[in-house]
């Protein structure tokens, strides 16, 4: 049978939110290793771009692999300066030749690179400024292609070049979802307009025990917003009640939130900087070392360590697989009755069609009474159905509408 | 009560191996996200050796980022020549400037750092070689330190400065084993004099299903000692009898085995490097992608998403908590009647002493008829020995004798 | 007596504009070795100006090392693209921490070097774009400094740290000033609006046999701006046209100009770039290979090897004795009568103050009939005044009124 | 006449030695503008060799622009350290591709770039080692060439592609030889035995005021090899008694040598290395600022600012030229009676045969009483000849037989 790849098993364990212990973190976008993975695939969306554009087809590239080497600033309330600029460098490979009808082309991969990084930059920090605060740089290896068989090829589904593995689950659990919002309500557009001085490098960690929840908010104050220790008190202050509204809406849950628990104000120790990212000061980044495609770092669920940043969204696994496994679950645990909790596994097989893995699996913990028959069905459909929508992952990709981390 | 932070709960569903579906991957130790890992790590150890010789105390480092960019070579049967070198940068922090009763101290942190990297590779890899394969870079931004206050703290149990998360568990299943197992084997010092052409890069992974596991390994063929194909042919078929000897050794498990799947004969797609690793020609990596403590990458299980490599064994808790976690998972798995998985998972707490972690939990799914009663009192008598014990930790990584990636 | 170091001689021979043999060359502002001198030159002015407004001195600092690798462009009648940007990295020392009486304070080196070289690039290129076409970098080693010496120091005259020279001469012959003025006029801004189609990168070559000189251009045409052969032609023609005017003004000499001699235009070469510079593609350039602090090269002349740019423009004798020599060289030539041709040549002793070096020598072809005794106490005079007067070299460098290259 | 291009001049001055005044330098092999020439210059012949071995003929390549960035080292009597390496980097274009009867060939210029420096680097300097105190680059933009046409090309003479000038002068004055042979004597292996404690980084000026010569002899320190002040103190006593020794053997002057003249023994302020190079401790380097094809820096003669230094030694006239300039001067100031000094100067024309320049002209000094008509046709049949030998040029370089800097 066709798709012999397509597994189902049901999970006798509870769902995670049923667990006694939770423990989550979301790094925000201004975070070191958020800038890194937004800086690959800042240039992996340009490249796509100009590859559209000119040759009407995405090349292979994959930049997934990047790192941003901290600066080091001087900073007191009210001001101060990066001392060091931060180094960040994109690696990886390009097609930068192409050969067609009408001779060789090339693709301006520097270019590209650069420009697409300081847009990043340029809009996702407040602060941080391209020109001054940070050196650009891209190791990028140029590789060649023939764009009639690229055409040739373009019809056919791609082939696996690797053997990789995309997971997804569904749904979020409430604290997993309070994390998720807790950043996203600190970085709004709303709250920067309310509470400017909160950097865009914020980091939550939540810890769940039982009905208890710890909610560690660690939150980059931007000094030349901040004159003073007790602006300081009180933006953070501000902050820390943001989120406590947001949390008392949760409910069931009882959650203690702590904003930059790590300060030590007798000691004149505060969570301050220039550019509002620690990477001003030292802190480094690697891509795909940060959030997952659900947003988040779950380290007590099942997720993959491929890096989504920087891959090509056409042909590589680690990216697509990881795309589809998190729709697939969505989807599952949305329209399927009796669904509590669903986890698709896909992985790649070397040289098949990327639509054929070797396994597309899905482990479901039903709702009690739940029948497994009725469940399998509709799951196995909607595996299926978006596995055979690739294009529509690439879609997604390339227009933002899904989370990568 | 002091220990408060100690969690144990209870999983009922099965364990991993009882599961239908099991997905698990092993990156060889020549592997370029492992050779980064390996760099970094390398710099670390090398650092702690000259803190302890000179200053008698580790002191305060993290090289726990780094990039390895991929050559570019040119290989056919009978050998091949890298083209472009491949770059390896380990970037971080290290005190590099120490106060002491004495006057100011320097650490030379360049060339310990360029030495240990030349050495990892040298002890690593039979035939890449540093001085003519590879661009030996780092960034390291150098802090400092008052020799008399470390001294002074030096008694004392060290602060998280950080809030990270280690999680470890046991045991392996037999087809977790078979995975680590197999990539042991086949870079073996033995299988290395039995069958030279099989350079360190090799990745396997493993697909279970039911009792059906389907082991797909990469191999990097070494051209200069496979002078055509059917010499190929040979090698990796020697290699893949010697996994099929070791997977008929698992009980239970009937293990198909595919040695380089991606090669297409045919076409004259052959798996050949110069080198022994991909790493020559376009394959990047990044630091604290691979493999996580147990050796494994395993989307299936729990696991931190925290790099142990290059991070200071002494104060990091996403390096020691990780080991931890893992030494404990251990020891509950061995010494403890009635537990048939367990997960530690340790979260600290930022400004805390590390051994007072903000949570310190086991999750345990129980032997049939176990009572949980007597497992919990040893399971957090363990878990309390393993925490209070961290200077222990910091020798097992400085000795090598805990596997880190 | 105090001013032994004063030296003059009695050249017997002609002065160079009566030889019958004449070799002279400038590169333009946009050559690639003028633009990494103007890169360095800039960094350095920007520090002094930091370091004044900062702590009322400028501290020591040295950046006279720089690369530029050239870049990669594809480029054709109307337009092109860089393919590879130009990688620019400017090196040294420079003061980054001074202890004051309000504590240790910081220099942002890297903010201030790279917006320097940004700036300047902008004001000097009309169509290389910093942020698209250029890797700004920077490698300058830290140093520190304490601000209550420096202080003490400042009424004092600076003491030499190096022995080494600067040499002048005075005056331009009727061929050395055509070459100049070539440059200049063909990168005026005047030229700019009436042939926008000719890039910065103008080299000029002379060639004087008697009379004849023979004026090689080269120029880096524009290619966006130049649509077709014909177009191309017309403006270099013009542009040969504008040279032509400017020579038949130079009485005494017969001038051929050719523009771009290396053009094929049966084979299809053209001088064409996309951003007025050769740099764009592969001409490299490193600090203090181009023009010396005439604006020309003149191997046939006595000049000095020091580069100017990027030397700190208080201390260092290999910037501020050129800059004596030439202005020294200036004023005898204009002020004292008899005087045909004069050369100043100033050698530096290690540790002493640089208004006291180990030779201020003046050698001077004298006009036919005038007394050597009559001139040899002006030029004496002359020699000792600008050598009093470091501090006025120092505001001259400041505010840009002098040639440095 | 197809000659045209010799010309010849007859100067009325007197030749240098003659002159009142001398300055003169050498900067030793140690030196960092040494160094950075030595590397590029090795990367050039050890491409030459490759390029030979494999395709039997020296393809296009030019790596004549190159930045040493000091280290940063700690030193004493009795040792030290380098605590941040030197980075050096080798930049330029090479052909990296040979399209052949046999195919696309490509040339590991990478590979070979690295182990060229590391082995110039070890076989010049008894201290600095390459694998501790060095981080080596390169950027070598790579290019590409059709053997074919190459070999179709490879009799006809080449065609230049610039416009530059070479010049040579012959005799060395007395003074200039001394400075010569001073850092020659100070470097040999002779005195490396007897007085190892002399580093090679050593540099040579000499200031000569009638028959009064002063050379100043800055020569680094081994730190290793020098345990205390009085041994320093007795080391350099040797060193300058081995040059008043030398200069005592040149007649006619009377030379005074200081050496290392900017130490302040009562300050605690001595000439040290750990590497023998001030390279470790932040001076840096860049190609083509060091000495000339004469061995020297000559400010006061005429000289051509052309890097020789990692040019290559078949088609770039910027280092052919220099050499036949230099060798023509030295055949005529020997072989031609009446010759008292010589310039030879000689200037390409861009797309012509390198052997048919724009102009070849030697400006000569007579003896008295000399007759210019029987020099002149000596002097132009050995330009006509050197000129017509570059095959022979290009064997002298290769050979390493001839000096470049």
């Amino acid at each position: 049978m066709r798709n012999s790849y397509i597994h189902l098993e049901f999970l006798k364990g509870k769902p995670v939110q049923e667990l006694d212990l939770e423990i989550i973190e979301r790094k925000g976008k201004g975070h070191p290793d958020s800038l890194i993975d937004g800086a690959c695939e800042a240039v992996s969306l340009a490249l796509c771009k100009y590859y559209l554009n000119n040759f009407g087809s995405i090349l292979h590239h994959n930049v997934d692999k990047g790192l941003l080497v901290g600066g080091r600033s001087k900073v007191s309330f009210g001001g101060g300066e990066v001392m060091e600029p931060i180094y960040i460098t994109v690696a990886g490979r390009a097609t930068a030749q192409i050969s067609s009808e009408d001779g060789l082309q090339q693709v301006p991969i520097g270019g590209i690179a650069l420009t697409a990084i300081r847009d990043f930059i340029r809009s996702t920090m407040r602060f941080l400024e391209p020109d001054k605060h940070v050196i650009l740089d891209y190791r990028i290896k140029q590789g060649s292609a023939d764009l009639i068989s690229v055409f040739k090829e373009s019809d056919k589904t791609p082939l696996a070049n690797d053997t990789s593995v995309g997971v997804g689950f569904a749904p979020l659990t409430p604290t997993e979802k309070l994390v998720l919002d807790t950043e996203m309500l600190l970085n709004s557009d709303k709250t920067k307009r309310q509470l400017p001085e909160i950097g865009e490098d914020i980091k939550v960690m939540a810890l769940r025990r039982g009905a208890k929840v710890q909610l560690t908010v660690a939150a980059a104050g931007v000094a030349g917003l901040i004159p003073d220790k007790s602006h300081y008190v009180s933006v953070m202050g501000d902050a820390r009640g943001k989120v406590e509204d947001l949390a008392s809406r949760v409910s069931g849950l009882d959650v203690d939130v702590k904003v930059n628990a790590g300060d030590l104000y007798s000691k004149g120790s505060f969570y301050l900087t220039v550019t509002g990212t620690s990477a001003e000061s030292g802190d480094d980044g690697n891509t795909g070392r940060g959030n997952r495609p659900t947003g988040l770092i779950t380290p007590m669920r099942q997720y993959s360590m491929e890096a989504t940043a920087g891959k090509n969204p056409v042909t590589h696994t680690g990216k697509i697989f990881n795309v589809i496994a998190q729709n697939a679950s969505g989807r599952i645990s949305r329209e399927v009755k009796g669904v509590k909790e669903v986890y698709v596994r896909i992985l790649s097989r070397i040289g098949s069609p990327i639509n054929i893995p070797q396994v597309a699996s899905a482990a479901i913990v039903l709702e009690k009474g739940a029948s497994s028959s009725n469940v399998s069905s509709e799951v196995k459909d909607i595996i299926m159905e978006e596995l055979s929508n690739t294009k529509s992952v690439t879609e997604q990709i390339l227009s933002k509408s899904v989370v990568l981390f």
